[in-house]
């Protein structure tokens, strides 16, 4: 009997508090040492293992995607319940499904959705304080959005890449950039673009705090965004507040400017 | 000049997960011991310290009450937002206030209402693990508050207390038990009594969730409650999903059968 190598892209969801990051490293306990190793139970072997993109430590998602080919026998329908069944609790299969060969979880990604969420209010939530970055200081949620919107649109988005990253393309572009609130005393921004640099939402959203805290106006975002020199913007935020939302395979280009 | 000494009465939410349960004991980090040495830096000393009541280990709050006596002079309007920058994240002041000196935070109150959630889904989230139980079976909800219906009201819970407890009077009215469906995928139970016995919400919510899961049907709950056998009951809850939301310290009775 010939095995039949299968293409599966798998969607997961992980709490990165626990995690030096998701890339395999020595020495570290990541989340793709993990999912690997349950993996390797579950199927066998498999080979071709790919990511959408990495998460630093301590940054969440809800919709990591990574696909790899195997020919392990186990029936697509049942391989969530049964690596959920091998993974640690803070690491969650949502959905698994057989992809074309061609399909690569990184390069076929056409764009991804990040969320940042943040608290506010006098008292801390005790509850909130390992996914949500804790801030007293009431943030004007109006002159955060008009930030916001000088960043979105195709930029060199060199000031908010992270200092010393090695230099390729710093173009990309944000179909979306927005701020809600969602509770009394929570906010969240949502970013949408078809690729990110190191460090480019935390920054961005450490600049546009400084913003929503009356530190300088919105419209220095555009005036930092062409400085094109990463000391100009605000510091990077706190990685619990970080969420990779969604992995999208499909163009977004219809969709740009909704 | 003389001290004056003022009965401080503070509420607290702490996120139990790290600790080994409220009461102070040897060799284990309890809240308590990391409270008391806050208080202890932010008023130079302090006694009588009381609380509402102990909460086990992995047990959170958002609404324990503690109090004590103190001399030391910091306006009762700055305690909450001095202690929580003496306390770690993980334990929050919320409310402060000078109570007469009578008021002691366990022999004056009067009721207590706590919570429990339950996750439920084909998928566990990952960021719910340490803040709820998750049961992927789906459970009857109607059945479980006919169940609820049974123990509401003047009983002996001595089949709901924890074997080998310290036999004092198990005799507690509890004036509401409900749960309720709060998301498509969260449960949430409340429970309001005059007082609880040692284990007693965990194991009526793992004898109620049998009932969900139908083991038995609601009815039982009444003959467990009669049998005042430990052993007729279903298993303790885990810690996490237990809250203790408020402590009331004004009689409860005319709001009885609400």
């Amino acid at each position: 009997m010939e095995l039949r190598a299968r293409n599966i892209k798998l969607t997961l969801a992980y709490d990165g508090g626990a995690y030096h990051g998701f890339q395999r490293q020595e020495n570290a306990v990541t989340i793709q040492a993990v999912l690997e190793r349950a993996l390797g139970r579950l199927f066998g072997g498999f080979s071709k293992f790919a990511a959408s993109g990495r998460t630093d430590t301590g940054v969440h998602a809800c919709g990591q995607v990574v696909s790899f080919y195997t020919t392990g026998t186990i029936p697509t329908e049942r391989i969530v319940r049964a690596l959920n069944s091998l993974l640690p609790p803070d690491i969650v299969a949502t959905e698994a499904e057989e992809a074309p060969l061609a399909f690569h979880a990184r390069c076929s990604a056409r764009s991804k959705l990040y969320l940042y969420k943040i608290q506010q209010g006098d008292i801390p939530d005790p509850f909130a304080r390992q996914y949500a970055w804790y801030i007293r200081q009431r943030l004007d949620l109006t002159a955060m959005n008009a930030a916001l919107r000088c960043v979105c649109g195709t930029h060199d988005f060199t000031a908010f890449q992270a200092a010393g990253s090695a230099i390729r393309n710093p173009v990309r572009t944000l179909y979306r950039a927005e701020c809600q609130q969602k509770a009394e005393h929570s906010l969240e921004f949502l970013f949408w673009g078809n690729g990110f640099l190191y460090h480019m939402v935390r920054n961005l959203v450490g600049t546009v705090v400084d913003v929503g805290r009356g530190k300088y106006p919105p419209e220095n975002i555009a005036r930092i965004l062409k400085s094109r020199d990463r000391h100009q913007a605000g510091a990077t935020a706190p990685p619990q507040g970080l969420y990779l939302k969604e992995v999208r395979y499909t163009d977004a280009v219809e969709e740009t400017g909704n």
